[in-house]
């Protein structure tokens, strides 16, 4: 049986190794990106690369996507040269991408339509997990396209939950990053004010790694810390973005979440500070700046 | 040698396991409580009730407190029958509770003035912990004092953490509860907001623990709050104090926390509510009361 | 000359007297609202009805809307029976709603394309305001658009700020929208806790008439407060609308406003406490029931 | 009769032209001041200076106080050469401070024990009211103490609201304080995100100013904003210690106060940034710094 021909859109941190991981499980992979160099890049390694997403759909029978945010996946999906030209009855669509609850029902609904099943399936793992295919991946589907996407999870990821109807996996990955805003937003501060206060540190970063409370999390991100390394796995601008998100949902569904409104409004104050580009740890240098003060 | 005599004053959910485990490792253990009867429970294990704070102090080597928040410790250390009418040269004084860092400097300095060394030694772990003798111990004290303490602290702890002189332990431990506030914060809202959303929160909590972010803590609290447990292992009100104290700390060292300053209000809605003596867990069915939507 | 010939859509709170306030002054005016009764009521008036906002445009000059929010808008005016579509060179658009900036700008960008100018033109002055046509209203537009505007404005309002180009009058709304949801919660929050602190909350209001920060809105709502008087002038519903529209404009501009935001998430927990339709006064209500405190 | 002598201990902003109006308004007045220069500077108006506290508390039927800080009242009332080692039956204690209810009801009790009459009476009106004569006194007493008060307040103020028992003057004015916060950063946030939008923010002023939500404190503060004229009326540090007690007030009532949570990290960001000494109105530089964009 020939091989599964896959179309993968978006070759951001993410996308990249997504796209190598499901050559390498054998796949038949067609890229797009928007900046052609990305896609370029991986022609040497037999991936096939084409010149707009309605040319993707057209090649492929099951077509992912992971771009920045909704108005990305918008052009992408809808465009002139958007996937839906292309579309035909019998593929599958996989959203990999973070986007609003709204969109990934509306696309589902377009693309039904023209008898493409709809999966909204975002990841956690960051960077790390997209590279050696360990991702988390959070499902929005109906049983059947679910199974039918199963073997593309498989190429990416290690675990998959499938969280109910299409939507149900955007509704979780939005409260998961919302999550990690607040768990990362308490770790700065006590950095900060135990730092400011003349206490090393470090001695916080070890009674959290000792107690209850423990995180690979903290792990990863009390190093990141301590050692002011700052590179992108995930950045300010993305995560305010999905900080938006998870608020509209909230007004959506009417549930006050004090808690990721404030955090919005940090990541608000980080960008003003011109630091949107850089990793979320990055955060708390802007209240540094005002402080007078370091973590380390 | 004769075993050290071991005074233990504050017989809470945590204060009452940690004076057995005292004795269990063959300390000589005398106890006082607020309230008599919790202190009498112990005196069928062959652990000796004093009166007084002042009857304890004048009873033995080391004594140790851990009590519900600065007023309390401030009767029990300074007042009329305080431990400082009975104190001597020589003796140790350990403070288990969490408190405001002013004052358990205040306190080494007064009771310095009497020849006794001061540890302040919060604790965390929990109700499990304290009864396992595995609670992590925050110290703030010098290296003579830590040194003394030491075989107190084998006995009641797993790991000690010298964070720093006499209350970097306390500034260390405040920042962990507002850490913990945050997380369990966050982790409610996501949780509120995707059952109200109609998405299972059982996917929710099954991709925090799949994922990077996953902690001991969510797991633990995860399985309380599907399962709607709501027993007292930190109550509403300790942890609105630690935050107010913490918020102090900020205060002083002029460090913007606006996330453990929302936290404060949501446990003040939570007390308004009537729920202070409740677990921490517990707050958010303030918002659900509101909201008309349970998370389980 | 013959009388302008002014269309009016959406007749609500707001609407409603300001389509009587143009027929009062000369206009010949036709109106449509969604649920036909509102527009009926004003035929008796000498008020003409049209079925869709097609016909509206049709048969007009200028067209006014005044609606709930940004989707109501978008249908109105660009719906399968839309303003658009009856459009033609020379009209003027006249939106008093208050919207997006992008829905906005982008409606001014789509009518220009057919030779009709549009002027963001949001007001203040609650149902009062539009009843005696003492209304202020706030312009974005071209000075040539804004001239033309002029007689109508003249006819609803008592003074016309020209903010800027188009969406700058929007920018301005939004904004002072804001301001009221934190002048109105700083009121609500001292008025609750002087109360359930025991103290007369009339003294508190008292002091605030007397004092250099006194304001119409303090007494207009002191009143209501104290007399319980929760009788809708603008609707909690409509300033959750509007603090997230400005949030937004936040996000873009990247503005930190944690004022805006922390009010936000109050709102949203009045609407999930099902208060959504009543005035915005209502909000301290849901911390009254939390609080078990009144504050009269 | 021989006129009334009245001591005035705290010679700041305010203190300064209040001793100063009691001075003219026929009064014997004594003053003390922790740095002796301001008092000194009064000497040549006839104004008599003492040395400490105690002596003026000897020297008078009256003593007011209005001083920074709760710990500031505690030393002048309590402190080793404090009024109280002056105080004796008959006296009247006039504090005109902005401290904790906590401290005055502790204060009136240990005056009271000594036959010494206590009113809590803060003042607002900030530097202008008190040269003028023009304060708001609110005043906590019985109605035997501000009977014996009225005579003071007429002199330094233009009218009294009697709030209830001592604290309510303090419970009223820290929930006026509070209010102001909330007036000034609703007002900075949208001038600083209107500016930043591209909308003269001198539009947004206008607009405040002619609407009902107008208040002489905007038109004051509008016009310092614009001007950029930051000299200090009212420190951010003092706000900040009134938001804090606020707060603490709230915590004890159990009160949500989350505007005034979100107001106080605010203030305590713009003291990191070095601002503390500067006027309220200084906040939003903070903001401008972060965010590249001036209000004006």
């Amino acid at each position: 049986m020939a091989p599964t021909r896959v179309g993968f859109l978006g070759l951001g941190i993410m996308g990249t190794p997504m796209a190598r991981n499901l050559k390498k499980k054998g796949f038949e992979v067609t890229v797009w990106n928007r900046s052609p160099e990305k896609a370029q890049a991986l022609a040497a390694e037999g991936i096939q690369v084409a010149a707009t997403p309605v040319e993707v759909a057209k090649a492929v029978d099951v077509f992912c996507t992971c771009v920045a945010d909704p108005s990305a996946l918008t052009e992408v999906a809808l465009g002139e040269q958007g996937l839906l030209r292309g579309a035909r009855k019998g593929q599958l669509f996989i959203d990999f991408s973070t986007v609003s609850v709204g969109l990934v029902q509306q696309l589902a609904a377009q693309f039904a339509a023209h008898g493409v099943d709809f999966v909204d399936a975002p990841v956690t793992g960051s960077k790390g997990g997209a590279e050696k295919g360990t991702l988390v991946i959070m499902t929005g589907a109906s049983d059947a396209a679910l199974a039918k996407a199963t073997p593309i999870f498989q190429a990416v990821g290690e675990k998959v939950v499938h969280c109910g109807p299409v939507g149900a996996g955007t509704q979780v990955k939005l409260a998961g990053n919302a999550l990690i805003a607040a768990m990362l937003q308490g770790f700065s501060e006590g950095m900060l004010l135990t730092a400011k206060a003349g206490v090393d540190p470090r001695k916080f970063v070890e009674v959290v790694q000792a107690s209850g409370f423990r995180s690979p999390y903290y792990d990863f991100k009390g190093k990141a810390l301590l050692g002011r390394d700052f590179a992108t796995h995930f950045s300010i601008d993305l995560m305010h973005k999905d900080l938006s998100l998870f608020l509209d949902n909230a007004a959506v569904h009417q549930v006050p979440t004090p808690c990721a409104a404030v955090m919005r409004e940090t990541y608000n104050l980080a960008r003003a500070a011109g630091k949107g580009g850089q990793d979320i740890t990055a955060v708390i240098t802007a209240y540094e700046e005002l402080a007078g003060a370091k973590i380390a």
